[in-house]
């Protein structure tokens, strides 16, 4: 398995970049690394030293999309920037998986855009994997690149998280819950009750119903089907809730497990290319869980998967 | 000041409702209270023995509007009911709020037919107050009463919420945000987009801008304007965590103001009477608060405020 990874992406990079690839290299010993970035600059680094660099190869990529960039436009004006040299390694094959936790705009529009939307696909969506009460995962989409949804769009999240949770989180018959304001049929905003006719008769998947906000940790639902606002603004809440949770001196088994450095990062459901994006504030410990699930998705085959759903 | 208590209303009717109603009665000398219910059962009910009966007039409402049922047929066919009855006293101006925790569709269908509209205001809405890591309180509207909204409909919000911090809440200028997914003006969906360009704008208003998904109980800002869908989720999503803080066994001063009985209930904003809905699940302490927010609400003159505003 050959694992791409964007070194020069986010808050502290290239140095927790690094770090966090050594950790995931012991845990990952069949497989060789890509990375996409300053070539000079992670060749000094101090981080670099100690790296067992037979099983890398540092790919030269000497410009920089930053935060503040228009994702669009820098993709088209930065050709040879981490994101779009390693997006170009990926959709040529010479990598099985691309990873980085720079501007998730450029991420989302590179792979698009290189990596192509898997025919069939209206929208390719980001998830965000949630801990349950009863100790198991909810994977929730979209969760903001696609910020307004039409019925037909949310009824493939649907499928696009089904599969997702089936091939990467091994649930058979993964349970779909779509997030409304009421658990009749005939509640929601237009959208919703839209959605609700289509996921109600899809045999594609495993419909359980509307599941209200109060459900989304109950671990009632595998997979949570919203609009790309609310699945954001669900997110940014939990992780709100978690930062207080910490600011008040609150340790608990199950409430640590919302901290964002064990997903690591999700991938672009939709697209061609395995595509992992990671958070900008990614420490070490959230690259290692980054690159460790760019190993579980690639493994999974879950592109092809996808691919072949909607064939 | 005379206070109108639905007390066939809610899951634990009328015990809770007469038990709470004692207690908000010390807290309120100067109030007399009117009581919307089946009379028979409320003069034999063991709670209503001890209770100061010169305050108090309980006025026959035989007929029940339950929670299974229509709530426009409900209150179309059941002018009997307390819902019904307590909204007309209160059309008629014989009392000067009417509070209940029973069917809230027929709680807001029944005020916004009954009470009416005030002239200007497109859609009355309801909040939820929420508890701020700072102490003090955010006004979180629409939660749920208007699903589908537009953006000024969501413009409108800000005005009611504003009105609302500001006179009941005691806050001056209240600072006023948008929730959504991104903090540049040019994120969001469609609606937020075109919410954020008419507040901007607006002068009867301190916008402050957007607010994310983490920020909504930092306490940024007094008043979170969103669609109901959104609100409804935001909620909700609050509420589910504090149920699961309580069930791993955290107690935490803040966290703890995260009960809802503490609130008791929320006033509908845009409607010419004063009408506050409790949670179907009250208990005598949510009662109790309800009443108190009721005297509150109606001693603000909050009502006739939100009317000159829209003159």
């Amino acid at each position: 398995m050959r694992i791409g990874l964007d070194v020069s992406g986010g808050d502290f990079a290239p140095k927790v970049n690094l770090d966090g690839l050594k950790l995931a290299m012991k845990e990952l010993p069949s497989c060789t690394f890509y990375l996409f970035g300053n070539k000079e600059e992670v060749l000094e680094h101090p981080s670099f030293i100690d790296v067992d660099k037979e099983r890398i190869q540092v790919v030269h990529a000497p410009e920089q999309i930053t935060f503040k960039d228009n994702p669009t436009r820098a993709i088209l004006r930065k050709p040879k920037s981490s994101i779009s040299v390693g997006l170009n390694w990926l959709s040529t094959r010479k990598i099985d998986v691309f990873s980085g936790t720079g501007n998730t705009g450029a991420m989302l529009v590179g792979s698009i855009y290189k990596s192509t939307t898997i025919p069939g696909v209206i929208r390719p969506c980001i998830t965000s994997t949630l801990p349950t009460i009863t100790g198991g995962k909810t994977v929730l989409l979209d969760v903001g690149s696609n910020a307004d949804c039409k019925a037909d769009v949310l009824s493939q999240f649907a499928v696009l998280g089904s599969i997702y949770a089936q091939h990467v989180y091994g649930k058979k018959k993964p349970k779909v819950a779509l997030l409304n304001i009421g658990e009749e049929e005939s509640k929601g905003n237009l959208l919703t009750i839209a959605a609700h006719e289509l996921l109600k008769s899809s045999d594609e998947i495993n419909f359980i119903g509307n599941l209200e906000g109060r459900d989304i940790f109950t671990g009632i639902a595998d997979v949570i089907v919203c609009d790309g606002y609310t699945g954001n603004v669900v997110l940014k809440q939990a992780e709100g809730i978690y930062s207080l949770i910490k600011k008040r001196g609150i340790n608990d088994e199950y409430f640590d497990r919302f901290n964002y450095e064990n997903y690591g990062g999700t991938p672009i459901l939709g697209i061609r290319g395995n595509v992992i994006i990671g958070h900008g504030i990614s420490n070490d410990i959230a690259i290692k869980n980054m690159l460790l699930h760019s190993y579980e998705v690639a493994s999974s085959g879950l592109a092809k998967k996808i691919k072949k759903a909607f064939k």
